[in-house]
C-alpha cells in the first residue's frame, strides 16, 4: 500500500497500471497473460455488465450459454475466420488422460460453435429472429499483455443473432452498436465515436463491422464494442437455413456483437488523474464513501450515531461507511480518492452539531468540489450531486475528445495530429493510403464515422483523390 | 414439437432428458460431454445465481475471477488434491501456435490457483478472513454424462475463504451448508438433508466435507451442494501464512463451497411430472403466463384489452402474455404446462364481460386446481398463489422425502430401503462396512446427517459393532 501511483505525465502506461493494482482492481496471475479480477474490480465489472444486460433485455434478446470448446474442424469452416484467429488458439490436446482424436480449441469467440446449434434450432420464418447473447470467457493467445486491455483470457458478452434478410440483420447490427453507445455514454460517461471499420481491420468472417471508439486520457483511441454484420459467411459456412413463407430455403443473414472488460481499461483511463481512479457514480461499486471524524469516545459515539442516520437516509445510494479505527480521517480521504469514489461526506463532530455534513466531489479537486449540506437535505441533495457529477463526467470527457481532434488537409498536417489525439480526416478508400499511413505514423483508421458532419466529398489526405468520406486516423490500444 | 414425454413410470431417465429438450431448457452439443443451456434454462439459472448470490453478499463475501487455467504444477503440490483430480483433467498443450513448456490444465476447481493469490494478498491477521467466491465454468473429464447433472463443463460458483482460526474456518463452512440449504428449501422448493460426508466420499484436499442431500422424484440422492473445511492442508502446500498479534507466522484455515447448474437437474426431479416441468415461483422465469381466449375480431379486442390491464396489475411479478394467432388456447395450456409455469391466467370473453379470470396452478391438477377471480383482486391474489404454490411445493416435496425414508434396523432391511429410497441406518464408520453396502446393493453413504434426531448410539446396519451414528443411505446420481 505504500506504493505511489506514477503521474501520468512521467508515464502514462506506469500511471494505469500502478492505479489498477493500488487500487485492488486486479492484480497479475502466475498464468503468462491471465489476469485475477479482485473483488473491487469485479464489482466495478459486475455494474458494467448489469447496465448492458438490462440494455440488452430491453431490446429483446435473452442470454444462453454454449461450450468453451469447439472443435477444431468447426474454426475451419469458414475461410477468414480460421485465418483471422488461428495464431492465437489454445488448444486441448488431452482430456481424461487421453490424447483426443480431435484437438479441441478453447472459444475465442462462438460464431462457429453458436452457427451449428442455430442450424438445428432454425427451421422457418417463424423462427426468426433469433436473439441470443452470452456472457462468458473467452481465451486468444497475446504475446504482449496488458491488463484489462489485452489478456489471454478474458469476459466479455457476445450476441449472436439470426435472421431472415439482409436489412433485418443490418438494423440489428447498428441497434446493437447504438446500445453500445448508449452504455458507454449514459452509464460510463466515455464519449464514443461511431463508425464502420476499414477492410483491413474488420472482424474475420464480417461482411461489415462497426465499432465505437474512444480517446483516452493520453489521447489514444481504444475500440470499446464492436457489431458486425456477418452476411450469410457464418449461415453458409454452418448451413443455417430457412424455409420462408413461399416455402423455400433461404440462407440467414447473422450478426455478432461484443464488449468485454476491456471498457473497464477505458473507464480507468478516461477519468482517471495522478491520484487514481475517477469512477462514473453509475458504475462505481460505492457510490458514497462516509468518513467519520472523531477526536474521542464521546465524540466517537456521537459521530457514529449521526453516521448512521445519514446512511439510512441514503437508501437506494450505494454507501461505504469507512469506519475503521487504525487509520486516520487524512489516510481514508487518500485511500478513497485513489479509489475513485465520486462522492465523500466527512462527518465531525462540529457538523453533528450543527446537522451538517461536508460533501466532496471526487472529480472536482480541492475546495471548488467541497461543499456543506444540512443532513436533512441530503436524501435528495446526494442522489442529485451523483447526477452532476455523472453528467459533468461526460462533458469533461467530451470536451478533452473534441480539444484533441484535428482535421488535417495535408499528409504533413495528419502526421502532426495522430501525434496529438485523433485525425479526422479524408480518405479515398485504398488500402495503400490506409498502409502508408500506419507504416509511417503508427496511427489506423479507428473508423469511417457514421456521422460525417455534412460535409461533401473531398481530397484523400494521403494520396490527394477524390474521397468521399473521412476517417478517423489515431494511434491505438 | 411433437414429440411427446416419456411417463416417469416407463423410463425415468429418458422422462428428464425429454423434459429438458421439450421444454428448451437445454440441447445436446457437438462437443462430447459439453452441453448448450438454451434461453429458457439460461432464465431458471440466472434465478438460482442471483438467489444464491444474494446470500452470499448478505453474508459479507464479494466475488472475483481467477484464471481459467491453471498449471500442471499447482495441482501436484496438494497430493489428495491432484490423485483426486487427475483423472478428470482437460489439459492444454499448444498455445499461440507453439507447444507450452508447461501444460496448462483447464480449471476443475480452483483451489489451488486461489491459493496461490491468497498466499500474497494475505499478510498480516488484519487481512483476515478473506471471503471471496466467483461465478465461473470448470471442467472435468467424464465419461457418461447426463443433462445438467454431469457435464464436462458446467457453470458453479466456488467460495474461497481463509481464517485466522479454525473454529472460524468451520464456522463459515457450516454458514455456508446453511446458505445453500436455505436456498434450496425457500427458493428451489427442495428439501434437504445436511450433513458430513465420509471419508470415503469427501473433497479431495479437504479435512471435512459437508453437503446437502435431496430426494428425487425416482428416491434416488442427489449432492445438491457441498462445503468444505480444508483444514490447513491448501495453507501449507501454498504458503497462506498470516503474521498473528503476537507477531508470529501462522499458517491460514481455509475453506470451499460450491453449488453448480446440477441443482437445475433437482429442480427438475422433484417437482416435474408426466406434462413436464413444475417450477417453484421463486426461480420460474415466467411466474404467470396469460392465455387470451378469442374467436372473432370483436373478442380479440376486448380480450386483449384486458389482458394488458390484468398485466398492467401485476408490476413486480414475471408475466408472460401468450398471444400469438397459431396457436389455440388449448395447445398453449399444453405448452406452458409442459414448461412448468407457476400459474397460468385465462381470459375469455364472459370473464372480460364479469370483470374476471380463471386462475389454474400448474402444481394441483385439474379442477381443484382452478379457481376464478375478480380482475381486481388479482393485484393481491396473484402473489398470495405464488406464495402458496412455493410452501406447497417445498411441503408436497418433505411429505414425500419422509415417505420414503426408512429406518432399518438389519442388513436385509437395509438392502430393501435403499431400493425403495433412502434408509436412515446406524454405521460404525469403518470403511469396509461403507464398502460392502456399496458393492452389495448401489447405494452409497450420502451424509452423516447433523441433525442425528435426538437417538442415543445403536449397533452398525452392516456389522453389528457399536456406532455412535446414523447415516444417510441411498443410490444416487
Amino acid at each position: 500500500m505504500a506504493k505511489k501511483i506514477t503521474p501520468r505525465s512521467k508515464d502514462y502506461s506506469r500511471w494505469y497500471t500502478d492505479v489498477i493494482q493500488r487500487a485492488e482492481l486486479a492484480d497479475y496471475s502466475p498464468v503468462k497473460g491471465c489476469m485475477v479480477v479482485r473483488p473491487y474490480g469485479y464489482a466495478l465489472w459486475e455494474n458494467i455488465r448489469d447496465g448492458l444486460d438490462r440494455r440488452f433485455k430491453a431490446t429483446g434478446h435473452v442470454n444462453a450459454y454454449f461450450p468453451l470448446f469447439i472443435p477444431m474442424s468447426f474454426l475451419q469452416k469458414e475461410a477468414e475466420h480460421v485465418e483471422g484467429f488461428s495464431p492465437e488458439l489454445a488448444v486441448v490436446t488431452y482430456g481424461g488422460g487421453k490424447k483426443l482424436e480431435e484437438p479441441l480449441v478453447v472459444r475465442p469467440t462462438s460464431e462457429t460453435i453458436i452457427g451449428h446449434m442455430y442450424a438445428q434450432w432454425i427451421q422457418s420464418y417463424r423462427d426468426l429472429p433469433i436473439l441470443i447473447n452470452q456472457w462468458a470467457n473467452v481465451v486468444r493467445w497475446e504475446m504482449r499483455t496488458r491488463l484489462f486491455l489485452r489478456t489471454t483470457e478474458f469476459l466479455w458478452q457476445e450476441g449472436h443473432t439470426a435472421h431472415a434478410t439482409y436489412e433485418e440483420a443490418q438494423e440489428e447490427t447498428l441497434r446493437m452498436l447504438n446500445v453500445y453507445a448508449d452504455f458507454a455514454e449514459n452509464d460510463a460517461a466515455i464519449p464514443v465515436i461511431k463508425g464502420r471499420k476499414s477492410e483491413s481491420e474488420k472482424f474475420a468472417g464480417a461482411d461489415t463491422s462497426y465499432t465505437i471508439e474512444a480517446m483516452m486520457g493520453d489521447k489514444r483511441a481504444l475500440q470499446a464494442g464492436t457489431s458486425h454484420n456477418l452476411g450469410q459467411n457464418f449461415a453458409k459456412a454452418f448451413d443455417i437455413k430457412y424455409l420462408d413463407r413461399n416455402n423455400e430455403l433461404q440462407y440467414c443473414w447473422t450478426t455478432s456483437w461484443g464488449v468485454s472488460w476491456r471498457i473497464l481499461g477505458a473507464v480507468i483511463m478516461v477519468h482517471g488523474d495522478d491520484q487514481g481512479l475517477i469512477l462514473p457514480p453509475k458504475l462505481a461499486p460505492f457510490q458514497v464513501v462516509i468518513v467519520p471524524i472523531w477526536r474521542n469516545e464521546d465524540e466517537k459515539a456521537q459521530v457514529l450515531k449521526a453516521t448512521e442516520k445519514v446512511k439510512a437516509t441514503l437508501a437506494g445510494v450505494r454507501v461505504k461507511v469507512d469506519d475503521r479505527e487504525e487509520y486516520s480521517p487524512g489516510w481514508k480521504f487518500n485511500e478513497w480518492e485513489m479509489r475513485g469514489v465520486p462522492l465523500r461526506i466527512e462527518i465531525g463532530p462540529r457538523d453533528v452539531a450543527q446537522d451538517q455534513v461536508v460533501l466532496a466531489r471526487r472529480d472536482v479537486a480541492g475546495r471548488e468540489g467541497k461543499s456543506v449540506a444540512p443532513m436533512m437535505a441530503l436524501a435528495q441533495r446526494v442522489p442529485q450531486m451523483l447526477t452532476t457529477i455523472q453528467t459533468d463526467m461526460l462533458d469533461r470527457a467530451r470536451q478533452y475528445q473534441k480539444a484533441n481532434t484535428f482535421q488535417p488537409a495535408t499528409y504533413e498536417e495528419l502526421k502532426t495530429a495522430v501525434v496529438n489525439g485523433f485525425a479526422l480526416a479524408y480518405w479515398c478508400g485504398d488500402a495503400e493510403c490506409e498502409d502508408k499511413v500506419k507504416d509511417e505514423t503508427k496511427a489506423t483508421i479507428r473508423c469511417i464515422p457514421l456521422d460525417q458532419g455534412g460535409v461533401g466529398p473531398g481530397r484523400c489526405v494521403v494520396c490527394g483523390k477524390e474521397a468521399t468520406e473521412r476517417a478517423v486516423f489515431a494511434r491505438a490500444y
